[in-house]
């Protein structure tokens, strides 16, 4: 039965689809290809050649996981045998028909892609907005899917001109306002960008949304001590690649006591030293002014107890405008009681998207208080627990929802491969991208359609009435 | 890995849910029990004996489906292997934690059983608000469910006093501000009743969700004739069982031209007419009075070409207060070009929670005008098309979204048995209830736990920051 | 945890086997790289130019299923809760380890590739040996395959000498000798031919195979006669495309006598008279020689009633070696009555490897006589139903249990793309090939590891003895 | 469509057998039906009242797995969209038909009811023979099946008489071809039982079988030590219960280094030396006599290195008929590098079906001998590595293919409980036990039904042959 409504020719859409990522996976597997969006984003979004690079090599693999027939198995129903003969209920995953995506700056080609291709694979009708500073990779990735087949009208694409660049949210708000002219009723918008928008657009679509907001992303080091060198160079990445942008990134630390007794602290340290602005290693931060960042950094050294542990200084030598953020990679101790008092979580737990973190510790006899405090946090979409003790990661993974969780010794916060669902818990808004779940569960909904071809019995007689 | 986080005893509240089914199951099925629950539904509700004893049936059906070991099979996880050895990417459906349940005066069992028992299944702590007209039957329930194991402490049930009955809907929303004062944040919130009251709570609770709302339910005969007799029993009982007072029951009704060749419409009338209040095959109508029905059978009967083919006037000879309705079961024909007029297209198609329908017929030829009206109607809930021919079948399915959808000579709108889904599509809020599906995607979200053991090859270097 | 058993470096296997797939279904995306394929096996297999070139069409979009990520998604495991916190039961689907394949003449490059990959997606070591007049084909694509990353051991191939190439089914035997010294103990075989050598490799290997051999296809026409010209162009591809040649080609065709009043086998006759062996659209035939064929024909015709339709001559005008058949497009009626009668059946169902069919007709109330032939016959591979009578459709598809049934107005018996299971049913040997279920089916086997890591309640006591 | 090929009355069936499991499992959960078939089990097989009870037990939560709905869930199919318009491939599992079940006299209840009711869910014709010894209790068992709906024309029960008692295997031989006269052509034999009569069975069947045989079981206890109490305790449960006749009863026992340093050995002595016949914590062995068992422990004695650890004396003071075993739970000590050399490791790996196992020790460095064992050993039934070191336990699954396999601080050989896979891995041949996955890939066969329904293009025209 056709999944596909809202095209002339549904069927061979599927195959089509599969052709266009098959063919749009090998163009990005081309070196100047890959090396010319790698540029391209770097261009825009302020990241290292390897970081800008990942994004166009994740990009790629995800096509990978979509040719062939790999679109349609995505349309794959199920069904159940009914009350009688010739009755048979079968589930299908339904397309909504017109959707519409919204998307930020901090990955410009990966999360345009893996979400539009997503609402194309399971047959909908999207319109596409990229924020407007980074628009110019997606437009050219347009134009390669155009080339690998893609009919121009399947895909709308907003291109806001650049006049409300200072005014991001609020142009985000025009912007989907135009997208609500555009398209008289998307049936659903994807949205991943700052908390404050999403919760504007939740209330403006009367919840006919998906949601991938800002993360305050946890990691907890657990009793078991292995790999400092490794567990080290983990958390600088985590926590400063790509200037700390990533929702993923690390934004708070919980050591167990037995690693503050290693040298942990000493090489985050060093690590983050290291980084450097030729290379963006450490660069602009487009959403949060330096000033702001070093005020957030002295609020949270009039706390009891609390310390500078690296960082807190501007960048220098360099031509950043004013208007954007430029800081060295920072992290701030504060004590876990401190963090605790109400007058001061809120403080603790706001989230900076720059290259800046809390580390605190706790004692063995304290895990419950660190458990508490991650229920208190509003997101819930990375975290990592390090350790290889199943007992200690079952207790911490058991009392959390957080949406993407690594646990054991190579646990990370950042790391969003297409192999597995990334996006927020616990709530029912929340989106995922990228994997066959994440595309049927946020782009199709249910729908039930129950064949019941009699026969009816030859010696049936109308019953009464009930 | 736990995935019921909000109890001590998680685990064993999996094989403690799988008893519990188990014994209510056997309880439901002794006959003195389902006829007590059977009458004191029809206390509360007016529906015939065997609609209501329909209820019990297909509670205590549900419930044999989640004995044993099938509620921990809901919790069923997958895991694929990841970039290397000792990452394992999982796959969960989590539970959300503190959740509410709103639910309706129709089935005063049915519906508030199968999504308390699917919301702690899952392994959520439910707050459930029973419509107050009905709320003793859930009242009872809840008794026997404590009896067969459920812990006092599991679930909170609301039950308001009996002050503002007559205002229903209002009401709803003051209990809701109840709700939200008892459990200070439901992370989800599952709706089942009016359009009005749900599009209000989607805005309140900011889209944190679910809904079943009110359906305005169409039927499609196609060109194939077959079985008179079956089919206007079918369309009889869809628009009148329940006095129409079933969120599928039968609101629109399409006749292929060869079926106006028949006696069909005859049939319709002499089964309509054969319902009686005596045996509640006709009643009492909770939520549009007597007044209001006929007003808008005289509006509809000023369209050009309309007419009354049966039913129009007021019950006779009964008890029934004047703030409740009391029709006969009613059928306005209104022709197909006047439907699809803008002036007309509104007052068509509004729903009247009642034994109320309209019926047009359509030539070969307008099968896409037909379409057309069922694109512009904004509730997706049931459907029925009636016919055994693949092509038209498959024409009418791809075309339309509607949540639950029958196809073929026995196809129907209502009927919702606890084996396939049911609830409405097209929208990101839709719930749907009693199936494993159902119960999966209304009362869990995903969760991705990726395991990383290790080990971190021996010869591992720091690499570069990026 | 790891699924692949037998290779030091498993978990980078599953991402390289996605990439050797990338690579290779890219190679057969090339023009010149299928016109190599398209003519090596026509050099081999007696086939037209699209037929062959269907062999490269269908082994390019297999491979394209499992690109990127694909690869490890068939090691998607499952879990569920144990039955107290730390229990977890998980459901791989595991190895054998080392395997064997031994596949037939008419598929050079389809059957092997795709069981082959299949046996190595899934973790094993596979040792191949493919029909010697044919191999070359597939030790060309081994070549291919090792150029696209495949380590040259990780498949062993086999090639015998073409000394024993007049006695075919003896030297698979052989070979299978062979088979059984380079690799002591294979723990599982698929093996796809004759269902003679099948028989004795099931005796010699105790059943440790999965078997795709020959088949008896039949078709049914139903009452419903739509499509005329279409019916009859399936009918002459699947009975004489290949020159008869495939496992799924139309052994049997039963005519309802609604299709008996059409011009149906005249417009048989026209098709299969415009096959030529200039573009091998008819051609040689490799097991059956022409005299075999013809004292079959003679045979049939001695019964009562048949007749010969059209063909039942040799080929003219051509060098096929006496070894090899060479008839013409060939049809026998024979009336369904005789048909059923003991000292006929075996005869009018023995298998013919070549351009030849049996064609009969049944009356409306003889529909369960043709139920009983088909339960007669020993093969069960592929079938066709042409109705699009919903309940004539179910009456035959619930009655037989032919592995790859078609039915509806366009059904065919032939035809086994990528996207659906090809293989036997109603025998627990029976292989798949092709679809992500088949390839889990027959290469890997069940394995249950329930993790149970505690804790153990702290005051724990021994229990008594039981 | 109709899976359920081989009754008039297929989909009711599904909802019979909903209906059946439903009250056989209420049945079996009153204290005197369970307590009567508890000592029916212990009048024919010498266990424990609680180890027997425990078959009852499992059976009940089986029957409480396949209520009201499950069973038809059981046939849940898939499907995917095919090439056009109206084609569509589904994927069933099918019944096969007539089949057979041997079933062994060391679980008189749980393994023949959960394999019957399997093939009967799954649609099948099964015949069912129990070992003679035991047969009494399944034919209880089918009485009170047939009071709770069971159709007596849906199972054949064989029943052979006693004279051949004293032959157990060639009995069952001579049975089996009994079943084969009576139903001529089982299309597939599920067997339990002793390895020797499946190889038989397997040549006679011509490999349609599915086969759970012998298991020589192993427990590895990994460098981590926890909990000796505890794990004395399994181990003492897992070699001795039931007398060691469950097939996965521990065979042998691997103790790291760090285990040897521990008081474990002396408390296994303890615990099985508090055994005894008055409650049957010890008892007959029924396969294997006193002479046999004390024989095969003086050969052990005789490798170089060995010791007698416990037990190793025939039970006093008992009535026990001498053509069966009794011996005391008996451990005999055997260096790891002499269990490796070839002319020892065949009598050190002999299954011996009696309370009776062999305990080694190996170094760290040894682990990897360990496994070479492992791989060399024929059976692969069930294994146990008891560990919580997430690195161990990766490396020993990951070289191992038991079908159930513990891992963790709690892990065992023995227990198979209704919620997960209970078979052997590593041939194609291997059965499973009682989960839905188990039902559906023993009891089944998948077959591909392709519905193609059209539309033909209106301006299709016959294409050129090929």
């Amino acid at each position: 039965m056709e999944a596909l409504r809202y095209s002339k020719a549904a069927y061979d859409k599927y195959l089509m689809y599969g052709d266009i990522s098959t063919k749009a996976a090998h163009m990005l597997s081309l070196p100047k290809v890959s090396d010319f969006f790698t540029r391209l984003i770097q261009r825009v979004s302020p990241k290292s050649y390897q970081q800008a690079f990942g994004e166009v090599y994740v990009t790629q693999k995800f096509l990978e996981n979509f040719c062939g027939d790999q679109v349609r198995f995505l349309a794959r129903s199920f069904a159940v045998p009914g009350n009688h003969l010739g009755q048979q209920s079968h589930g299908f995953r339904w397309p909504y028909g017109p959707v519409a995506i919204i998307t930020p700056f901090n990955f410009p080609l990966e999360i345009p892609v893996l979400q539009l291709m997503g609402a194309l694979y399971m047959g909908n009708k999207p319109v596409l907005k990229v924020d407007s500073k980074v628009s110019i990779v997606m437009e050219q990735m347009l134009r390669l899917l155009h080339t690998c087949g893609l009919p121009v009208e399947d895909v709308d694409f907003i291109n806001s001109d650049g006049k409300t660049m200072n005014k991001l949210l609020l142009e985000m708000i025009l912007d989907h306002e135009v997208v609500l002219n555009l398209q008289a009723n998307p049936r659903m918008t994807l949205f991943t960008g700052s908390s404050r928008v999403a919760e504007k657009l939740a209330l403006d679509l009367k919840g006919r949304v998906k949601l991938e907001d800002a993360g305050f992303d946890w990691k907890i080091l657990g009793p078991d001590v292995h790999q400092e060198d490794y567990t080290a160079w983990v958390c600088d990445q985590d926590a400063y690649a790509c200037s700390g942008q990533k929702c993923s990134a690390q934004s708070l630390l919980f050591m167990h006591e037995n690693w503050s007794k290693t040298s942990l602290l000493s090489k985050l340290k060093d690590l983050a030293e290291r980084r450097k602005l030729t290379d963006l290693t450490i660069g602009p931060v487009l959403t949060v002014t330096t000033d702001s960042m070093l005020e957030h950094v002295n609020k949270l050294l009039e706390i009891p107890g609390s310390k500078l542990l690296f960082g807190g200084r501007p960048l220098e030598d360099h031509s950043i405008p004013s208007i954007y953020g430029a800081i060295k990679p920072t992290a701030v101790y504060v004590p876990l009681e401190e963090i605790m008092k109400d007058n001061n979580f809120e403080l603790v737990t706001k989230e900076i998207f720059g290259p800046f973190q809390i580390i605190t510790d706790y004692k063995n006899s304290q895990l419950s208080v660190v458990l508490d405090a991650l229920e208190r946090m509003h997101n819930h979409l990375t975290a990592a627990v390090v350790s290889n003790d199943p007992l200690f990661v079952q207790e911490v993974i058991g009392k959390t929802v957080n949406g993407t969780t690594y646990a054991g010794l190579r646990a990370r916060t950042t790391g969003a491969p297409q192999n597995h669902w990334f996006g927020p818990a616990g709530d029912p808004r929340g989106a995922g991208i990228g994997t066959p779940e994440a595309i049927k569960l946020v782009w199709s909904c249910h729908r039930e359609v129950i064949y019941d071809y009699g026969p009816v019995s030859k010696n049936w007689e109308i019953p009464p009435s009930t």
